[in-house]
């Protein structure tokens, strides 16, 4: 028979086992996380109509998306969960409750152009609260919090959440008269780590028209730093010259007073002016996360305050902030930095059961025992010399392997050898079941990253 | 604004919060019960390159598939598990350990015509072991293990795993001298609890053209019943005449003499000398599953021993044996026969955090402390008339609300409400995370099905 010869699609993730395992743990660690702080997990379908999907349309994601027709219906696989999260809660919005908190975590598309590291098909783990016309300020504050949390849980510890207000970015482009601009400076200035403040500053004259005096006032702005309250205090400077920029100063000044109180330390929190997020989007808040140490591969985790999330599928104003760890990438990110813990066990199995007779019943008994103790048990059933036996517990890295013999049998024991430590004890199933549950404790002790 | 009318499509499964929740507990005990019988989790793409899923191709599969042009790439999502785990293992043979043993929990696509409890996105959840050249008998008698504790843990009770041999059948219609006919056989054979065994004699002389004799013949040996043991014993009288029967009959024996060893009770297991499962790829156990009050459903988890798993990709030989429960089907019939226990805690939140005062530093810090605890707790930020948080707390099922005036802000204590009895403490927040904890665990108590 022809082969077909067996490959994956470029820019499509297919992990090897065991850092399968540890993908698996970065997605139950945020399942765990997002759900303590109470959104509920929602699943919604990876293929929508089509006509849902590209309410919005244009740019990229027309470009992008995956869309096909099945018989007559015009279809296409999400490209985020934001437009599916829209969708759902304007077909439901009778049968929810708001404040609607929501996590989902789940594949999208987007046919990019495939590099490294940048993936067709790829996680998004979001979270969302959405209010009924109106949504307290606090919310935004608490966001931080969840993503603090839940980067902690996972073991990353060198993280800073950079926040700012598109109020007060609109209200200071107001100021200098340049709100028709504001666009095209945000867009700009969102450079600046990039290119600097020289650069920066001619850009803005040469490339957006504006004046030697509106580009230093702009630089000026941006190169507001410090502690958050020296940042706030600059701000106030600007105080009382634009509605929109003092309520914008007034949302921040309450994203950070309650940062403590939900529990963010101030070193994994700080005001960046120069973020600006989506352009047509974001009302409020915005929020990006930086790698400390890894600042050239920008933000793992983005979001921020809108003010209708679903205003193409429904007249109710739905208001809402939400932030997205783009999955994936970061996996691969950590993968490639070498900041997965794999001290963790990765193997399939806790205990591999290697039976020493030919009849295996006694085997299978100290299996189901073992597994009825919530140890992950293999039973190796083929007829294999014993090196190969062994070296098939090596290669999986199994903790644990449980000799049958005939002795064993009669004895009602099992011979368990850590194969760590190379030590090996004669013990009864009960007594064998306790050691490998410390040892499995004292083993997942640690968390999923390095630093 | 034009507004587009949001909807799901058809054939697509779209939960509210509530029964989200429940899928949510289904698929985790799925996750946990097949990982402790040591199969370790894939992850696949949705999509694949159309080539390898249609390598195989015809029939329903060409028909139902959704396939789609992206650029000059020819991709379709996948129909199944299996085809997407035959291109893993003989792409990664070289990578992999074998016996292999890998469980995938995900959703596959068939554009089936729609109709009531027929999905067209679906989830299945597959386990499989595979072997490299050979894989032992012992394995068939496993798999109906980790379907009986997966069912148990669910806590489904009334449903029985059937099993057959296909060297049996084959056997037995070349003793017959219908080698040629045995597919149309057993597809006939297959609706003999449909038509009962008087139509079933006449469509297998009127339709497949068999004589009398042998009809009887089929009949009689398709109506041995009773015990496992008493069906044995009832084969036997079949035995020495022909070698496939021979060798189907003593695996059949292997697999009913390890299931007590495996902690299958009898009550859940039978032999069924009457299913065949699909007709080209099966070749020794086969396995369906009956919800034993709802026959009518059809089996709820099915499989089998197949010889050569990835035959179109790779000279490898890799037999193996696997089983597939149709999660988003079955979980579907569940909720329609009010076997979902409503008891567990379908809320979003444990407690939600009522705060009494304008600042809500101190609630903040209360909700980030029952979070530390392991407590799912929201806080409800909007400003809102006491009733309609009630309310809130009420629609959602939350058991919990903490109360935070200004008393016990001072004391630095809180009310706790349990909504289910209505009984109110001022505790710290020691005590209430205690209290709260208590109540959980009795609610989880319960399994995820009645009956």
């Amino acid at each position: 028979m022809n082969k077909i010869t067996p490959r994956t699609l470029s820019g499509f993730m297919e992990l090897l086992p065991a850092p399968q395992q540890q993908m698996e743990r970065f997605l139950q660690t945020l399942r765990e996380s997002y759900a303590l702080y109470a959104f509920t997990p929602l699943d919604t379908p990876l293929v929508e109509s089509a006509e849902i999907l590209l309410a919005k349309g244009g740019g990229d994601t027309e470009k992008q998306i995956y869309r096909f027709q099945k018989g007559d219906a015009d279809l296409a696989l999400r490209f985020d969960l934001t437009v599916p999260l829209a969708k759902y809660v304007a077909l439901h919005a009778g049968e929810l409750c708001f404040p609607f908190r929501r996590f989902q975590i789940g594949k999208v598309y987007r046919g990019e152009r495939a590099q490294r590291g940048r993936f067709r098909e790829f996680y998004q783990a979001d979270i969302d609260v959405i209010g009924d016309g109106k949504l307290d300020i606090v919310n935004e504050a608490e966001i931080p919090a969840v993503i603090y949390s839940s980067f902690t849980r996972l073991g990353l510890k060198r993280f800073q959440i950079q926040v700012n207000n598109r109020k007060i970015l609109n209200g200071f482009y107001e100021l200098l008269g340049l709100a028709d601009k504001s666009g095209e400076i945000m867009r700009t200035v969102d450079k600046l780590d990039k290119v600097g403040p020289d650069k920066l500053r001619q850009m803005l004259v040469s490339n957006v028209g504006l004046s030697e005096a509106q580009s230093d006032e702009i630089l000026k702005f941006m190169g507001i730093s410090g502690s958050n309250a020296e940042v706030l205090e600059q701000l106030a400077a600007y105080q009382g010259k634009n509605e929109g920029f003092d309520l914008g100063l007034e949302e921040l000044k309450t994203v950070v007073k309650y940062l403590d109180a939900f529990g963010v330390p101030e070193e994994n929190f700080a005001i960046n002016l120069t973020i600006a997020r989506g352009l047509d989007y974001y009302t409020g808040t915005v929020y990006e996360t930086l790698m400390l140490d890894h600042p050239e591969i920008g933000s793992i985790c983005s979001g921020g305050r809108y003010d209708n999330l679903a205003g193409y599928y429904t007249d109710r104003r739905l208001p809402g902030v939400g932030i997205s760890i783009g999955v994936t990438r970061l996996f691969y990110i950590l993968q490639e930095q070498g900041m997965l813990n794999d001290g963790l066990n990765t193997a399939p199995a806790d205990v591999l059961v290697l039976p020493m007779t030919e009849d295996l019943t006694a085997a299978a008994q100290a299996a189901t025992l073992l597994r009825g103790r919530g140890i992950r048990t293999q039973l190796y059933t083929e007829q294999k010399k014993f090196k190969a036996k062994m070296s098939y517990a090596d290669k999986l890295g199994i903790p644990f392997v449980a000799f049958l013999g005939e002795d064993e049998v009669a004895q009602g024991k099992i011979s368990l050898k850590n194969m760590a430590t190379g030590e090996q004890s004669l013990l009864s199933l009960e007594e064998a079941a306790e050691m490998v549950r410390a040892e499995l404790n004292a083993r997942e002790a640690g968390s999923l990253l390095l630093g």
